[in-house]
């Protein structure tokens, strides 16, 4: 988790202060449960609540930590030290796992609910270029080579639907998260009704898990932080692509450079698409995560605590960097800069051989055969590309072609509208 | 995909012949949606499905496929050889990638079913062991040592609703897939109408996709094989139970050893849980699919074709491999051999500390502060251990203990009953 | 492992004959090291002799094993079948990892051994580039932006050191894995002497395991993988080169692109880099042997068997792709087409601000502050980009500029020349 | 890199102001290269040696680096702001890779000199743990099934060669990264002479890289990373094995267990080998970076930015976590305490039949088949096992056993010291 890749937001939910608090909150209604239960006094409740604007000292109990090498035992003792002798009825029954998994849950739950939020502008964003760029004609290319025709409204609309899968990921993955659990040692309830669990989930928004062996299972987490790693790798895909157009020999868009930004230390010309390069690197860090989440499910017996360092370095890690990168596309998309004659003059760049396929059908449909016409058109779409002459000029010159062609279906061959015909049907499918 | 991991019912969908059969059923829906639409003549439907039962000479198709080095050419090629100067018809205004995601999708739609009916199976006999072993007492481990009891039916019931929790992951990850896609070049329907599209993913049971760039999204992909790394990892934690459970000091199950089986060449007294490490390693295989899947979805553009070689691999392999594992499983879970008496042999291990957390609580509801209960049980408990004396005993002769708690309270505390006494709403939770 | 990415060369290193083959190799040096030490009769080696040119019978082995549920003690079984009874002289002492391991080092040897080989064959090609092109101009990209000019051959001899890192590194990985072992259940010698072990493995081209604890430690295995997907990376990095460069909008070289080859099924048009593509997708696959081979490394206690599958799978199938992969990348920079002409043309697309740094220099040695310099480069460059005129000209018409600047030396920093004149000294670094 | 999992030594290279200490450095020797060639005047150097103290005001250049979106203009922007115009002189010629990279290598080079000497601590624990225990009986286990005997010695030893090996890998890996630099804009020494190069690396005790391209190609970083990550796994095999040990079942070792430390807040009997599970968690954390420093190698032609997030997190997380995790382990290890009778206990758990083999091997060399001796012995040790009764006897009663065998002969079997005999060879390969 460093500064240069995070939002104050999001940070917030993994500082030892909130994790402290969201401790306390939980101990609090566990507390309710069992006084509710006539197992321990009502009044450490009203203990609990006036001191539950505490500042935890996380130095003090670091300092208790080193001692106990138990973290929610040197919690407890700090609140023991503060609230006094009463602090023997908090945690009955209860172990550590009960509070620290219940928190987890919370704070993936909540720094879902951000990054939901986040995918959401990106997404508001994207529709805004799909719909401005909707007949914004580019060329489409498969293998880095110009293919055929397409729009760069069609390009944000496909990175619109590719976020708005990863939306219903996310939401998915975060009601797998958004359980708790207070059942004890091995999960048994041996020492805590499990009511106080359902009480305790309740009041926090979440839902029981059905059985806890201490632990809550990791299958639940390992899908949480797949999802996030498909995310970014969508992130990635979209970052990749603004990187190949904003390329030198194509710039077809631009990232907004700002007033004083400099590219280059040595080279002051150079604009680079280094918000793009960010989020490919940004990427690759997210995807990290999801190899140790996959083998944190794989713990022994009812539970042991190796997931335990990996978590508190992915749970803030992977989430952090997520939100920093979906705000930076937001922003990146929404302030692109698009420069569609560019995207016009790419377009006729290979002498009309874009309508290759065109020329193709249409022979074959006069009944030659595929194979025959396959070699027409690719011999005449090669030489236009190698000579650098217009391909339909040499299709006019080419016997067997005008054998069963006239110059005017040629020149509904090299209509370019046909490409456009149906972007309307997509929308409709996309947009409504 | 080696044979030795894999069973037939899988390795069909991948076969070669299965993949031209698909491409065919596709390439013959579009004739009749062209067909149907005017493009083309009605006849070679006709043609088509005379055909039908046409046996694919793959090594005719990869001698065709080295000239073109392209694999739906080579295949048309070789239709074209069969049926002659009609199958110019076939594959109008489509592209390759038209029949290869579509053909992609139908195969891991069709092992996702496969892997539905295995996981189905391997909830049966978890819930049949836990249903079997509901009051079967036994040790839980944290960290590997003694901590509370539990039963080993609990321990079943976990596994079930954790694969459970995977059998509803793999349900929405298997739709995910189920899409396909006919949009011609770069995705435009430029030579294609969408009706055709609509129609033949109709055919196949497949939902359109609502925009694809000539390929398929590999975001989509990369859910599936998360979803399969995630439910491998499942399946390593219960191997590696099975594993610990079968370790000559604890003993407790067994997995079922056949006549004539040899455990090792060397040493004939050896039982070894060989298909339970077998399942950890075929977990590490599957997981490994994870990785080359995520980095799948950055293609150039509006496609490149470097995910291709990947999926020829990862797309088999990662199917047939956890085809094999949850059957395997299913196998090993049904033929287990469960030890109830060493289970309370080992229960009784450790001179009852286990039943250290009650006395703990015990004395504080006394008045004890936790922190001097604690050292208290803390002490005693140890030396139980240690001196391999009776825990119980030791604190009858406790003095700071004994201040506070009758001979009767102490007999409360140790009844092994109450460790119990949840586990009903914990099934009823489960199973209803 | 599947035919369409293999060489039989490397296949058949990992064939089941050849695995039999170095089974009774070892076999067979250990008997005669078990015969001079007097532990067995010395006929026994005459009788492997005897049946040295053997047929492994694959399906008779499997059939056996199907039984037994262990591989080595079928491979035994079978060899009993047909040389009768003396067969209980083989083995003796040893246990199966002996045998299972000892063959897995040979085959990873063997296949590293070719992997160099076709390591060697890339290095003899790049360098044949890099000396043919040296002083073939062309703009170097940082960002995928135009910075300054380099030449092709630097690009060529950067991956002729990394290639040549690689060979080093695979040598290293290789002699890593050069060793044997034969100690026996646990690794303790109890039933075999040490002196076996060494005679095996000289005869073998083995180094001894120093402590072996039945297998041999997986460390080196992982170190391999390790490497492999190192050199998998490397290759990667060279394909994404020719892909970028492939580009329509870039074209300064070409993959090779053959007779009757067709790039598209729909487009005739296309040449597309489909060998670049499909190494950058080889690259993934090797890749994700890594984490698996790690994971590996992790056994419980003197051996579990869980690696067995893992390496059933990678230890072939990395090989084997690695091979493929480095031949596919030979031959096509073998046969690459470079368009140094495209090259010239690219150089000078934008207007010669990438001159810029030369300019910014020369006004900092003028006395002007590199702060100040720098916002007289980059506005006039950024304009001549952006207008598409001349960076020379608009200097040339810069008061701030020619302040301090004559045009005389206005030449001198256009002159392209300068950016050549080290080329020498980084050739003679590299070849010498 | 959180602080729970560091030490102080090893942060201190990953910070701030060290970093900027080495960038001044970098800088300094440079333009001490530049004066003597010529190029800037010879006082630049006394105004730097003046200021060599300066303390680096993170937060200004962060300030500075706001508006110019690039941390070395940033940085230079504060020099000048420090020493005035003078700073013109500094960075001539250079790019910032050339800071930044070479910064990077200084970082991990040290990083790598902290990690030798942890290894060479860790080693000198093993081998003081294998010195003590050399003749230490205890039980091997393969699959986690009682084997045949060995010695805790000859465990401490296997740690030690594979940590030897580790030791080795990463001084290989740290000659790899001892690399720097000084190349300018796409590697071209277009305004800087190649002396500088080597001027800069030998007074910082780097070698010059031979090609760069602005950048250190990132094939030298990823064997670095792939190597921490050999060692990671290295180390999670042996926190396992304590793990193991340390189970309430076989209780053959234990973690230190300090005055005061609570092993669980519920259950004050618990004495959990958490350090060691705590290792298993890091050895994932480090091993997580093996694959996006596998993904940096394959930047964009000259170079692109995206491996820069990347290494900002990876470069110090790994090492530092490395760090502590061999620190933790080398203090586990020292502290470790051995239960030589526990294991003596283990160690006849099963009856004898861990003799198994040796009756085997008698057998078959008194002429009964290797077949036939296999169910003899097999059918006695198995019955040894589920009856609870001595191997030995039932042999004894065994009419086929001892119609070839003495009752001398079966003590001479059972004669463990056996099992020993070899131990001193294996010492001496590896101890010497």
């Amino acid at each position: 988790m460093i500064d240069r890749y995070s939002r104050k937001v999001m940070t917030d939910i993994w500082s030892d202060q909130k994790k402290y608090e969201i401790w306390y909150e939980i101990e609090r209604y566990a507390c309710e449960a069992q006084a509710n239960l006539g197992v321990i006094p009502k009044e450490i409740i009203d203990t609990l609540d006036q001191n539950k604007n505490i500042i935890f000292d996380a130095k003090r109990i670091n300092e208790i930590e080193k001692e106990t090498k138990h973290d929610v035992i040197a919690f407890l003792t700090f609140i023991s030290e503060i609230i006094g002798d009463d602090a023997r009825f908090i945690h009955q029954g209860m172990t550590s796992s009960d509070v620290l998994d219940t928190c987890f849950s919370i704070q993936l739950f909540r720094s879902s609910e951000l990054l939901i939020e986040d995918l959401k502008t990106l997404l508001k964003n994207l529709k805004n270029l799909a719909l401005k760029h909707k007949f914004t004609k580019c060329i489409g290319r498969s293998h880095g080579i110009h293919a055929e025709p397409t729009t760069f409204g069609l390009k944000m609309a496909q990175a619109y639907t590719e976020m708005n899968r990863n939306l219903e990921r996310l939401k998915t993955a975060s009601e797998e998260i958004r359980v708790g659990a207070i059942s004890g040692a091995v999960g048994n309830y041996s020492s805590i009704d499990p009511k106080v669990e359902e009480y305790v989930c309740k009041k926090l928004g979440l839902k029981v898990e059905e059985i806890s062996t201490q632990i809550i299972p990791r299958d639940r987490h390992a899908a949480f932080f797949s999802t996030l790693s498909v995310i970014a790798s969508s992130i990635e895909r979209l970052a990749v692509e603004i990187r190949h157009l904003q390329r030198t020999e194509i710039m077809e868009v631009s990232e907004f450079f700002s007033k004083g930004q400099k590219g280059s230390s040595a080279m002051p010309h150079k604009k680079n698409p280094i918000h793009s390069e960010n989020l490919t690197g940004l990427s690759r860090l997210i995807r990290m995560s999801v190899i140790p989440a996959l083998e944190n499910i794989v713990l022994w017996h009812e539970r042991d605590i190796s997931h335990s360092s990996v978590e508190r370095v992915i749970g803030p890690d992977a989430t952090v960097i997520l939100d920093f990168a979906l705000t930076r596309l937001s922003l990146l998309m929404e302030n692109l800069i698009v420069y569609p004659e560019n995207m016009k003059k790419n377009l006729y760049k290979l002498n009309g051989v874009i309508f290759s396929q065109n020329v193709l059908l249409k022979l074959t449909q006069k009944g030659i055969s595929r194979e025959e016409s396959y070699k027409i058109v690719q011999k005449n779409a090669l030489q236009a590309i190698d000579d650098d002459v217009s391909f339909k000029d040499l299709l006019l010159n080419d016997k067997e072609t005008m054998n069963v062609l006239s110059p005017k279906e040629l020149d509904q061959i090299f209509d370019i509208s046909r490409y456009f015909k149906h972007v309307d049907t997509i929308y409709k499918r996309i947009f409504g």
